[in-house]
């Protein structure tokens, strides 16, 4: 019967809106039908766990049989593909590494499009280029269903406990909809605009966040050189217009704040890795876009200079100790 | 009575410490006697004016004379040189553009040393290089006599009100003898550290707010390229992590704050000019310390490159129009 | 007969190698067979004229009809589409301006794949991102057909004289049949390896170009700012270790050398735009690779900010211009 | 006598000229009088020895004894001090690590300037800032004698062999005495404009040096990345416009050539840390003259991590190994 109702639905999507647009009027929002989740990776698993947790039965795929084998063990239907997903679930979430993964599982063989039924909420919470999230959604939109782009911010430990940041982007009409799920996940859940912005939101705050990183560590380095105790330097600096978040609340000098990474030898937190891959989408959309992005270049090469140096796996506040004369030099 | 009381007040000094750092002891804090001050320009003429507001008599010096004149007509004596200046007070701020000329008014030829008093506080509000502040201390403390740099954040608005911050670095002991002074002029003042720490905080702190003000200008260009509102992208950052004062505080995009220079066609506020001196003191610092800053060289550069195509005079934050395609293009 | 001696080549390809490197043997390379060109633009319309030129019949397709009218006035025949230049040519030149166009040509609804022939050679001279140019290669290798990149250095004047550079990626027993087209159009035709090489030789070339015109633009201009005569600095870098092309063979300071474009206006040359569209692929090709390329980096950002200030037309050696002081200020 | 004639001499200079322009006409140029060198380090020793060999009587002096001691068994006389040698020589060449210490040896209180006699021609080849060298030759033309700086360019070997390059700044009337001396040491000897130009074309030439190798560095890594042959790639370049010297005489990549830093695991060559002091001083003179140097300061901060990183030591060259992922990640 809901394949009826699916049926139905989309033909009257077609018949009056090739974006889908009013296509949430059939959805059944409220019933907790199947969800459908691709992508249970370090993110992706907890995620889908939160989803459990509210009373969604989940339907989910990995490319990795042990991912699946784990979380079907907590209790979720494992799919064969996400064409399968997206033949059981009519709202599917995706958490993949890249864009290449997510042009994959949309697109591939046997991706998500092969199945996908028309009124279909299709919500990627992955971080990837703008311009490829514009690209799934044209192709989602044209079978008839919905897509947006809602990459997270914030880590492992806040999708454990629900606590993730939602940065959305598609028809605002749907946006409840997805709103309606990703509460689920996050604490916080922003309507951007059109399709792509949610990443574009994201690359910008994470290439920001570099750039204020990157220069609150030679800003306290070079103010250490010069006599000043770090502790002092960061609140001179967070009282003054100097101030950021990497400043005063994320600060990378050893001693100067607690709970944070550079307490803890710069283990846990936002890896190297994760930050350059941020910046290098950053740049992709500024070359797409030609706007200059001076530091945010600058930026990335220092991130990329650092996984080649071995510092791939510390949280991305060690730039402060790749900036700083080694001590036994 | 006053120059007795110098006179064996700095035999004592030089008795017990070539440091002068008990001169404090005898120098009559409380008393108004006259504060010698030495450079009228924007910010030194209204900081003078406020110590006449509290009571304080003032003898002062200019270079050029209609500064001069100008302030004698608020009911200062005016001095014919910084020499002059350093006989008839002990307790002298100075406010200079540059290290050069707070070279000549120390050590020039009519400079205050020639005629500094053993015991004098020397104070200079000048943002100069820090390591030419040390050298200030040291040929002060040749003399017997103490030296502090004081350099100030806030512009001529704030030298007015009085609310201008000041970041002090010289002997501690000596510190409550220059709060006295300073309070007068500032609502904050903090105390950094040995000599130059106090200039050492200032160009920390503008390095870090330039390299946070060019990073927030593209990052907003980005966002607005790929389709974000830039009220919106504001909101995003200033909730997330790359929230900085120049994004919360300052933002650089017309439309997006009311009562910043971006709403007033970059008028007003801190010029390209200064923030371009500011980072050249910073590299200066940088390189005499063998810091690497990658990004607050970049800075310097693009603020630089501004100046060299009519940005001198706008305020800082137009680094935004810079860089963003020129509208008849 | 043709189509004759092309089905049975290609089973025997088919039989032998799914990467059709024996297609040679079979194409008839002494004949002077129809060659395919698409992409009729500034350089492609002159370098289809040196194949008229050699004898060669050309069957050409451009998507604007007026490049296609006056090159059939040249004596060559016009197709419809890239389709049907595939079904008339075994071998075939590309010439265009994007990425996006190359895919669109190739693997388009009308594109050369929809109808290319078994064992043709299909040589891409455009500019592009090397990854792309490997996925071409892929995309052509699965319908049988030989699929090699070959992008020039050299602008319209030495596509006008064939003078152009050709670097050439792709399988090397192809490469002499390659070359015998390429020679027709340029002086020098370099192997530069597997296919995507040909790229990687432009865009590396291009980007240590941009740094070295850049760099020789600074360096002169802080020269000339010391009190160096241009001319005699020019001669002492050219004598010594900061000798390069932009320096010797380019100079970008009106003056120091004639003939170039720094001394007539920046006018003509290689322009900023084409620059700036170089630099973004070797980005591109960075960031896939996770290469650090902090100068080539910075480079990109310049060149990106003269296109936003209206450098856009000008030579590429006009980065003198853009860091200099405007005479007005 | 020689006394006698300096003292005729020096009086007429002071009627005739303060700037002492025709003092080298009363100076014995032909005949060997003794010739002072101070600073008898990795470069001066050698340079000082040949000297000799060209039958100069020297004259020198070194702050570490050890250094003295060893000059004085290749039969040279040794100073007490800079004055002892201004007294004993009226033609005196410094070889000096820093602006330091150049301020050190010409105007400290055992300095050149306590005892130099009028019409002394005094060569500075130290590489310090052009600033600096402007201030000795005021200085020493209050004294009524001559100041030229002659950087070298070239290394310990070439300090051996004689075949040093100098630049030279100062009053062209002088030049010829100059490079009298200077032949003895260097192959090529340029003239470059008044004082502190031979200082301004040294650095500007070790910045363009330090870009173009940078450059260098990344471009073939890069390519080396995107499945270029080292050795084809560094030919490609070398044939267009992507040549430098870093690229054609001094590769930085292992194997590419022999006889090169690279070729020895970056052993001997030009230290690292030499390049970050010359790119200190370029950049402080960029900052001096208000001049946008956007690579020169990008390359700066790298040498200088470099530095800070274990490179300090290593052939500047090295900066491919920076850049390079480390092997065992």
């Amino acid at each position: 019967m809901a394949a009826l109702l699916r049926k139905s639905s989309s033909a009257l999507v077609c018949a009056v809106s090739r974006h889908a647009r009013f296509a949430m009027v059939y959805r059944s929002m409220a019933s907790k039908t199947p969800i459908g989740f691709v992508g249970l990776g370090n993110m992706g698993s907890p995620m889908a766990k939160n989803l459990l947790k509210h009373g969604y039965p989940v339907v989910a795929y990995d490319i990795f049989p042990e991912a699946c084998k784990e979380f079907q063990d907590s209790g979720a239907q494992i799919s064969e593909s996400p064409a399968d997903v997206a033949e059981k679930a009519d709202r599917i979430i995706t958490m993949l590494p890249s864009s290449a993964n997510a042009l994959e599982v949309y697109t591939g063989s046997n991706g998500i499009l092969k199945k996908v039924k028309k009124g279909s909420l299709l919500i990627d919470s992955s971080t990837i280029d703008p311009a490829v999230s514009k690209e799934l959604a044209k192709a989602v939109e044209k079978q008839g269903a919905v897509f947006m782009d809602a990459p997270v911010s914030g880590g492992v430990g806040a999708a454990r406990s629900g606590n993730l940041t939602f940065m959305v982007g598609g028809v605002e009409q749907e946006f409840d909809a997805a709103k309606e799920l990703l509460t689920c996940m996050g604490a916080n859940v922003v309507y951007c605009g059109e399709v792509g912005t949610g990443q574009a939101a994201k690359i910008c705050n994470n290439m920001l966040l570099a750039i204020g990183m990157i220069g609150t560590a030679e800003t306290m380095n070079l103010g250490i050189r010069l006599g000043l105790d770090p502790k002092l330097l960061a609140k001179i600096l967070n009282m003054s217009s100097g101030r950021c978040w990497s400043s005063d609340t994320y600060n990378p000098v050893p001693g100067v704040m607690e709970g944070v990474p550079s307490a803890n030898n710069y283990q846990g937190g936002f890896g190297t890795t994760l930050m350059a891959k941020d910046l290098g989408l950053a740049q992709d959309s500024a070359t797409n876009t030609k706007t200059p992005t001076p530091l945010g270049s600058v930026a990335h090469q220092i991130y990329r200079i650092m996984c080649a140096k071995g510092y791939s796996q510390k949280d991305f506040s060690s730039v402060f100790q790749f900036l700083r004369e080694d001590e036994n030099l």
